[in-house]
């Protein structure tokens, strides 16, 4: 098989660990940055690939993108070839750190102590995290991993999805009134749903008003979910308390962007979510094995619904 | 029975819950805050108390505390009655919690984005958990609770105790050697065992440089398990990266002390572990059923350990 490699700038990262993983799953195959377009069998893809125009790969039988978002990709008219997202065990890991440890920096109030310039000594304690209601935007790989590690640390977690899902041993709402409802119980939101024209604003200034006063909001998912200006202004009315935002609508964040300087937002570099390459080549592998033998592709992207 | 409730600043946490929980029970009682010694059956107690001279209590069968620490009360040569620690699940969460919070924030690095003036965007990814080894100090009650808690977080746990356990599931090291052992490896050192004779000063300059360099402290447990100047030098040195204390020798910390102003020392304000009246109302109300039916307390100290 020929695999065409096609996210340069993560070539370094891969170049020796997935030949490696190929050979120990006795796949033969040779992986190269440069072809014959006709002569690829499955291209590794990232978003800010030279490759965007998949037309004269004739005879490819996937594309696997290195990262979980396939919104930069999905409406690719050129793109006929099954597409995978990566789902990564090291990813939804590193996900479910950033979330779980923000969540409860902000249930402990970390940050009172953390900057405390007067020394204050207040021993008041928080309450318990059975007493804390999060509520789970988006119930994907990475949105149930999430809220079954916060339910781990005792946190009541509601689910919400766009389309029904019936999930043991965890509540799960749908739909614009099951999103109300969600939300209006809240004191900690996390939105880890995908960038769809359905999702896009979903925080905005309306449901953002359905939170109880003081509620903080975590976004590790895609910065279009929140209306910048909405959120903003639910912070200066002190209707949310904080928002930690790992991801924007433009990254690097502008140094101009008032989230930059405003007290009640912190801003992390987009972190949460990185694939990491140890645990991505037994992915890959393990799809370009089922590529081989016409098998369905894991994490198949259903370009209808976008993701 | 006749219940004394020693413990005046909490009686107002607990005067409606313990005669509710001790009815629901089924054991008639009365609790009072005042009593003619030679009366009272049950002593609940915090090291605070008034009461310091346990002589005249002839016929108390049990005293209570409200504390999982009893240093303070275990070398009361008065003290002949037996003596129970409160092991409360609230307790346990509250610190289950702590630990978990903390070590994620120093793991994920957090505080370089809480405070970031320089509006610094690197994307540099922390590593994942499980390539993060901890030690955990300390394997009581709550010591293996946080373990747990920690290893569901996919952090590597070592546990290391003064007298050596078998815990399945954990790498339980002991003794000296098994110090060094548990230390040598560390990227976070949590402590969480009780003040005795033998635990004071555990962390001193000798094994503050059994560490790799760069190590994060966080102790929950007792101030004097750490001796404070080797900890400031370690620091100083970068041998130790940062340190998280919840716990001191002298309570609030004084203005004066040096852990305020340092920039590796953050202060909590000794909340990793408070009782909570809802929950620790049980544990009374199932000592107390015990003492009157002449069965072993629960949580029973060892006077001859020290806890």
């Amino acid at each position: 098989m020929l695999i065409l490699f096609a996210a340069p700038a993560l070539w370094p990262e891969y170049e020796t660990l997935l030949p490696a993983a190929l050979a120990r799953a006795g796949i033969e195959a040779q992986v190269v940055t440069e072809a014959d377009p006709a002569e690829v069998d499955i291209i590794i893809y990232a978003p800010s690939s030279w490759l965007q125009d998949f037309t004269p790969y004739v005879k490819a039988k996937a594309v696997l993108n290195l990262w979980a978002g396939v919104e930069r990709i999905v409406g690719n008219a050129t793109l006929t070839q099954p597409l995978a997202r990566m789902v990564d065990p090291g990813l939804t890991e590193g996900m479910v750190e950033w979330v779980v440890g923000h969540a409860l920096r902000h249930h402990l109030g970390m940050d009172r102590q953390i900057v405390n310039p007067g020394h204050v000594w207040d021993p008041t304690c928080p309450p318990l995290a059975r007493s804390r209601p999060v509520a789970m935007l988006g119930l994907g790989a990475l949105g149930l991993a999430a809220a079954r590690a916060l339910q781990a640390m005792n946190f009541p977690v509601t689910g919400w999805s766009r389309t029904a899902k019936e999930i043991p041993g965890l509540t799960c709402l749908s739909g614009k009134e099951g999103l109300r409802q969600a939300l209006s119980t809240a004191q900690i939101v996390v939105t880890l749903l995908p960038k769809t024209p359905e999702t896009e604003n979903l925080l905005n200034a309306e449901r953002l008003s359905w939170l109880p006063k003081g509620a903080v909001i975590l976004n590790p998912g895609r910065g279009p979910l929140i209306d910048d200006e909405a959120l903003l202004a639910a912070l200066d009315a002190g209707q949310v308390a904080h928002a930690t935002l790992d991801v924007f609508r433009v990254e690097p964040l502008p140094q101009d962007h008032p989230f930059w300087a405003h007290p009640k937002v912190t801003v992390t570099p987009h972190i949460a979510a990185d694939t990491r390459a140890e645990t991505a080549v037994e992915v890959l592998v393990a799809n370009i094995a089922r590529a081989r033998d016409g098998l369905p592709l894991l994490h198949l992207v259903d370009r209808s619904r976008g993701y």
